[in-house]
Formats: structure tokens, sequence, C-alpha cells
């Protein structure tokens, strides 16, 4: 049995969301086992709508909930909310491997900084999103918020803990790892940026192939996309926008007249297929890495089938070993040899 | 008549694309007097496809071409070549008004700053797109790549350099600024980014509406948005590299059987429309603000209609008065008076 946390009143559509995705997750998945916490009698109203194995299934009554305006760091104060409840059991329950929320992600990183704990050797915790790229496949953008101000260590460390997702959770053996920048040359970017590519060109165990730009991210030729977090933020929130733009203009479009409409009549099946590929949810939601437990953090506007999918990753990563394998490359790349010491704090 | 210059060799597909963009705008605008600069021989070839009005096309032999891969600073002292030559004229005759390029951006830049020279005060130019948003007007982002490295000061002086572009460009009279930041709250982002918001606020003559994020480029309800050089490139690469991926997908979705082709022609009008407003190079080039006179860097890839929509905006916007417009909101907000001596250099 794997057993994981669910953040019941986390994100805009929360129950109902999170409810009905973490029904569909454990009809999916017989291996799951799930605790909801939040506001009991509201999570079983929802509940009462879905058949799903109640054997595998428990909630843990929590009257406090974490508010989108919330500061992060009084927010973790807030020890009956079912965030904070959740991270302290996943903190002191041995059986519980991970946690899925999709609520305020600066409570979530504050949360799994100052109560979960990291990974022994790791500075700080990195948000780390999968985006739809042009292979078909995900690209892992690593930092995109967590952390605005960084430095080389940091971003040497962001390689490690998305190399390390890579491997467990697509099955790539030697990632590409590039480092986004405003240009490919090796000179490119301000000192951080030109002193992170000198360290992650030396690093053993990191596949490391130069230089990438924003445009990289959805059409390039690498797995892990390198960032300091605030231009991975800047990055995926870009995307999104044009993703949303793109989705708004296919409706206004075929929406206008007659002959648009009977064009998607045509064409609808083609458009599904466009939509599914360019779908940011349909991976579920941000690995929150670095911490001693799998986190995963899903979208604020997290659909049911987007939960679904978080808990259904947040099993599969654990089962293949996430932990020990960031444990396993972090002490293969060695930083401590690498970096030298007034730069590595 | 309205004298522009236009760097024949710059560009992925010049002189080809150059020359039928040139006469496209000669024939577009019966004011437009165009100076093209580059190999007399080539152009001539090129032109003889062409019907336009000869007596407004006059050729600059020059011999020299820049490479995509020559260094910036060394590749403007190619002194015969299309770009610098065209720099010089531009300098030292008065009655030309501007300059078109799809040539290096390093170059262009450079030159812009040690050749033509910028407007008085201004500290750095700035590279300025215009990107297509869900309102089907524009967003311009400034800067995008020309600065990786700023200063607050520099930062409000994109705000200057971009609203006075609005204005002119767009017909904008109280452009809403944004900045580009990896949230929303006041006390977002670095050091940089929190002391520019706080600058920002207190500048008589913007209308700042506080920070804004990457989905805000293309969906957000802002006019200008302020960007440092780093994460403005990285924002329009990302979103450029989004944009591909999504007519990438169409292309394949619609040609993937005999069903989907059928779609494409019921739906054919409909996805050009839809096309057409994602276009990045609808507008034409980036404008490169802050310099005495009108210059343009159109996309390296620039197709015959976008170097013919560079020249008609570099026309547009020298007859509505873009340095003077700068001069003029320059001078109202008084950065001096704003920004510590200290932190103005």
């Amino acid at each position: 049995m794997i057993k994981i946390l669910l953040d019941a009143m986390g994100g805009d559509n929360a129950p109902q969301s999170t409810v009905q995705g973490a029904c569909d997750a454990l009809n999916a998945d017989k291996e799951i086992y799930l605790i909801l916490t939040g506001r009991k009698d509201d999570i079983e109203g929802e509940l009462s709508k879905y058949k799903y194995d109640k054997s595998r299934l428990e909630i843990v009554d929590c009257s406090d909930v974490i508010d989108m305006n919330d500061i992060p760091t009084e927010a973790i104060k807030k020890k009956g909310s079912s965030l904070v409840s959740a991270y302290w059991m996943l903190k002191k329950q041995e059986d519980i491997c991970a946690l899925v929320t999709a609520g305020s992600t600066g409570a979530t990183i504050v949360g799994g900084q100052l109560i979960l704990g990291r990974i022994r050797g790791i500075k700080r915790p990195a948000l780390c999103p999968a985006i739809p790229n042009s292979r078909g496949t995900f690209t892992l953008l690593c930092d995109c918020g967590a952390n605005a101000e960084c430095k080389p260590v940091m971003l040497c460390q962001f390689a490690v803990l998305a190399s390390a997702y890579a491997q467990v959770g697509f099955g790539i053996s030697s990632p590409k790892v590039g480092l986004l920048n405003n240009g490919t040359e090796e000179h490119k970017g301000d000192p951080l940026h030109q002193q992170t590519y000198k360290y992650l060109s030396e690093m053993k165990g990191i596949n490391f192939i130069g230089n990438v730009e924003g445009r990289d991210i959805m059409m390039g030729e690498c797995d892990v996309v390198v960032s300091d977090g605030f231009s991975g933020n800047i990055a995926l929130k870009s995307l999104e926008g044009c993703g949303k733009l793109v989705s708004e203009v296919m409706k206004k479009e075929f929406k206008k007249n007659i002959g648009s409409k009977l064009g998607y009549l045509f064409a609808r099946k083609t458009i599904k297929n466009m939509r599914a590929q360019l779908d940011f949810d349909r991976f579920g939601g941000a690995l929150l890495l670095g911490l001693k437990k799998v986190v995963i953090k899903s979208h604020g506007s997290s659909k049911p089938q987007t939960i679904a999918a978080s808990i259904a990753n947040a099993a599969q990563i654990y089962r293949n070993g996430l932990v020990p394998a960031v444990e396993k490359l972090l002490s293969e790349v060695d930083l401590d040899a690498l970096i030298p010491a007034e730069e590595n704090q």
C-alpha cells in the first residue's frame, strides 16, 4: 500500500475537485491509500457522490484552511489547517510516502523547508513542473519559482534534483540538461549564469548540453532546463499565457459564424488532439524537489483529472525511488570538491 | 518624403526577403524613400523581379557583410558592411529618419550605442517588440534582450521609452505599465525588482499598474511590460517557442489522416484567422528604443511581409515623433529628482 496525503481544501475548486480526483485516483490504482486532510463534513458530502474503495481512504478532520492571501511564513503557523496538518503527518509517520496539494505555493514551499525538511546536503527545495514539448514528451523546468534569488551552487543542485526526477519519473537514464539563458553562447548572461555554466560543464554525472533559450523549453532537445527561480517563473507563466491565448482564440474563432461552426464539427477530433498535446495540466502538478519525501504542488485551478494525475504521479515517483535517486546523484556529482567553500554556503 | 535605410544584407533570407519587402513597402506608401545598403549586384538582381517606383529607391554599394557569428563589438568595426555603413549614414545625414535591419541583434545594439548614439539622458538602449495579446492589440515588452544586467534606473527608463512608443505607435495616451515579476504582490522579486517597483509607483507621467507575471504579456490588461533584459528575453523566446509548437502541432494533426484533412478543408479559414492573430511577425520588428533616430530590428528569419511591415512602422513612428515624445516624457518623469545620485549612474 502506498499512503499518500491529499490536502483536500487546497485550490480554487476544493473540496469538489480534490475529492473527485481522489476517488478517480483510488479507482485507477489499487495500491494507493489516501489520507484526506480538511473539513470532514465538507469532504464526506463530496465523497457521497462517488464510488470508491472505502477501505483505502481516511479523513483527518482539520477545521482551519490556509487562504491564498496568507503570508506563507504566517500561514504555516496555522497548525489546524489542512496543509500544515498534512506536513506534520508526512514528517512524523514513516509509512506515509507523499503529499499532494493544490493550495498556496508559498505555504507549500515554506512548510516543506520548515516542517518536512530537506534532503541532507540540499540547500533549497525547487519547484519543477513537467512542460509538454515538441517530442510529445515533457521538459522539466527547475526551479520555476521557489527561489527568486539564486547562487551557482543552487542551480547546480537544481540540475541534480531534476536529473534524478527525469530518471525515476520518465525513465531517462542520462537526461540532457540545458541552462536557461538569454542566448546559447557560452559567455551569455550575468555572472550567476556564466559561473553556473562553468560548474555544470565540469559536473560528473550531469549530461550538460550548454545554454538554452526560452524557446527550447517547448521546442528543444533537452530533458531538463535548469533555471533560477525568477526567470523560470517568468518562462513558465509566459508559456501558460500563450497556451491560454491559443485556447481562447481557438474558441472565439470557431464560434464566429455558421461556416466556422461547421468547420469545428469536421475538425473536432483534431482540435481535441491538439488541445491534449498542449495541456499543461496533463501531467499533474509540479514536484517540490529536494525534500525528504515526495511533495507535489498541483495548480491552484486544478481540475479533478489534474488532482488524480498528481496522485498517480506521486505514487509512481515514490515507487521508483525519487529520494534515494537524488541522494545517489548528489553524492556522485560531489559539488563540495567542485565549488570553493566560500561560494558553497 | 521619409528617407529610410534598409540593411539589404541582414537576415537569413537576405537579400531576397529584404528586397521584396522593400518593393512592397514602396508600393504601399508613396511617401517612403528607401536607401538599400549591400552588394549592389545582388540587390539589383533581386530588384529586377519586382515593379516599384525607381525614383524612390537608391542603392549604396557595400561589399562587406556582418556574419551572425561575428562578435558584436568586432562586427561594428567592419566599416564596409551594410549595417555599419547604414549606421554612419543615419548618424551623419540629417534627412534620413530611420534604419531597418534583420541582421545581427548584437551588432545592431552596439552600433546604435557607439555610432548613432543615445538620446540625451538615456542610459541604455532597449529592445522592444510588440507581442500580440488577447485584446487583439499588442503588448510592448521592454527590454527583451539588450541589457542582461540592469539597475532600477534603467528599468524606470524602459518604462519611459516604451510608454512613449505606445503613445506614438499605438495612439494610447496614458499607456498602462506593468513590471514583469515572479508574482503580483508588491514585495515580490529580488532587490532590483523591489526597488524598481518603488520608483515606478512614484514616477509622474507613468501609468504604473503594479507587478505583472509572464502570463500577462499575452493575457493581461497592460500596454507596456517593463522587464530586465534577461527575463524579458526569456519571456519573449518562451512565447515564441510556444507559438511555434502550436503551429507544428496544428500542421501535424491536420495532416494525420483523411478525416483530419477533410476537417482542415472546412476549418481552413478559421485556422488562417487564428494563425494571423498569433503571428509574432505581424507587427514587424522590435524597436531599438533610446537612440537618436528610429531603429527597427526585424527577426533574423523575417519574411518579405515582415520587412515591409517594419519599414511601414518605421515611417509611421517617425511621422508621429517617437524621439521628441521620449524626450518630453523623460523630462516630465524627472528621474534625477526621484532616484538618489549614487543609484543614478
